[in-house]
């Protein structure tokens, strides 16, 4: 069982897993989807291989056992956290705390193609990857010691991912991540001060001007934002306020898919596959139902190493402007907009 | 001029610098130093390229400018950040806030020699750097609109460096980097609720035990953290209280170079040379006199990606503990120790 300890210079949490040492990598040159087979018969996320990870915790098609899957979800098996035991449990000596690895780590397993990344499935494929999701979240949260819980997904090497089979990941922790903390802080001051959700209001200030808007449909608004941290960093917002993920409604997820996967193939076309981090922010499990927080997901491409500098301070030096990328993003949008897969219509 | 702009949702600024994009990148992979040639025609760092730089703002030896330098200073070519201007003033649009980037963005070149890395220098040389250090952070602190001052190295490419010649940066900032800020709330919390210093005290526990001692010196501690973010984080912190590294007696910078010398020593040892990023950890400009804090050094090796779920949530998984990092770096101090380079005495 891994461990968590907290810096007590920074109170960040570290998760100390040497288990996680054991992990395989194939670190080969990431390539283009039509350079790799579309099944490889090492991998442990291909079909036939199934038995190489642990036992299943969700699938789609959900009912037929029989059939062939579509999406997996199964434990990480060199999980950083694992479920089970007293989440609340601090071990403190004077100024050093930790506490138990409990949580969950878990795989999603987006499709059988070994070489059928996110921006080239169809529709139908990323809706179903997004029901695991939001089914994964709906039953973890559950768990009381659970307080947390971030669903990401490493695209390339240089996002620190170490298998090619396009996957995502979910870990649940039972402690609030310091950067998510910052973040509900600040929106939640900001509900106190003014009564509103900061997460509408800026929405509402971008769709006036819409220097940054990306592309803008019924129910979402894809931009880059004001003080983007990286080029083409990328953040879809969903126009209806719900601060959690989980409670998000379903009859959307098809139209999320649409606009995540369309995101995700004007970056695959407009920077060569880049490697990138995609994150869905999503409120903490008790406050699912406060008013203040606002679930988004955010897209970084990894194009520059971040640097001591980064790292250190959390000041990050980004080399483009918002505004210049937005523009050549949304000619890559518009052209898919002509075969009317998404819209574009700023406001105003 | 670069600019700042502050994300409404996390509060960090952002420095946006197009200009950064035509920096020079020499991407080639890292080779040891005696792979390397002493001397590179078309590096701008090399003896005889001093015209490829700016003007110097600092060299050593300092008087006689006729000898041929052996550390110089020069703004970065490709400055994040610039001298000159109001660094308060704060153009507000709504949610939107940004400010001009003010301040100084330098580069202290460590040595006329391509090819030899810090730890690889005489203890002399890197004591010269040190002097370069301090020299400007002192210089800097009288600039008003200054309030905050990082020093930082990256080595290796997965660093982020974009240079081969061994050199350090220095950013000095109109604001205090979030990083930092929540470092200094948390000494300075500390400090009003104990009447004491957290980082002497944590100097005090780590010594009890020493299990994460790498070395221990008349002036400085060398440790892995008890929640090191990655494998072999190493501190080194000076026994002596002082909140500032510009207040730091000089006397001291001897014995300073001597223990970052070693450390870099047995980093490249026993890691083969591998990427990493250094930080001169201070206090705000204006705190420089007031006692809760303590300033310290990090250095952070880069030999795993920092990927999305670190970068999204601030947490980090460490598949190495530090107790057992730390037993194999004082291996390898301690034959240094035999030569008589570095004491390793850890208190009872």
């Amino acid at each position: 069982m891994s461990e968590l300890r907290q810096d007590p210079t920074t109170k960040a949490w570290v998760i100390l897993a040497p288990e996680r040492a054991k992990r395989p990598q194939q670190r080969q040159k990431m390539r283009r989807a039509e350079e790799l087979p579309s099944w490889d018969p090492t991998c442990p996320f291909c079909l036939g291989n199934e038995d190489q990870t642990p036992a299943e915790v969700f699938r789609l098609p959900v009912v037929d056992k029989g059939s062939p899957w579509e999406v997996r979800v199964v434990p990480n098996r060199f999980a950083a956290l694992e479920p089970g035991g007293d989440g609340t449990m601090i071990e403190e000596e004077r100024l050093f705390r930790k506490r138990a690895g409990i949580g969950a780590h878990e795989v999603i397993i987006e499709t059988p193609s070994h070489n059928t990344p996110m921006a080239l499935m169809t529709y139908e494929q990323v809706e179903k990857v997004l029901i695991a999701y939001q089914e994964r979240y709906n039953t973890l949260k559950k768990n009381g010691h659970i307080k947390f819980i971030t669903i990401f997904k490493n695209h390339g090497w240089a996002s620190g991912t170490s298998l090619v089979h396009p996957h995502s990941q979910l870990v649940a922790t039972p402690i609030v991540a310091p950067y998510y903390h910052r973040e509900f802080d600040i929106a939640h001051g900001y509900y106190v001060d003014m009564g509103r959700c900061l997460y509408c209001d800026l929405l509402a200030q971008e769709l006036e001007k819409a220097e940054r808007i990306v592309a803008h449909t019924e129910q979402f608004v894809v931009l880059h934002p004001y003080a983007s941290r990286a080029p083409y960093e990328t953040w879809i917002i969903p126009q209806m306020h719900c601060a959690s993920f989980g409670l998000f409604p379903d009859m959307y997820l098809a139209e999320l898919a649409r606009v995540l996967k369309d995101t995700l193939f004007c970056l695959y076309q407009r920077l060569d596959n880049p490697a990138f981090n995609l994150m869905i922010d999503s409120t903490i499990t008790e406050d699912e139902e406060d008013p203040y927080y606002h679930w988004h997901i955010r897209i970084i491409p990894r194009q520059t190493t971040i640097a001591g500098f980064e790292m250190g301070s959390g000041i990050y030096i980004n080399t483009t402007l918002p505004e210049e990328t937005a523009v050549l993003m949304r000619e890559c949008v518009s052209s898919l907009c002509e075969v009317g897969r998404i819209s574009v219509e700023p406001e105003a």
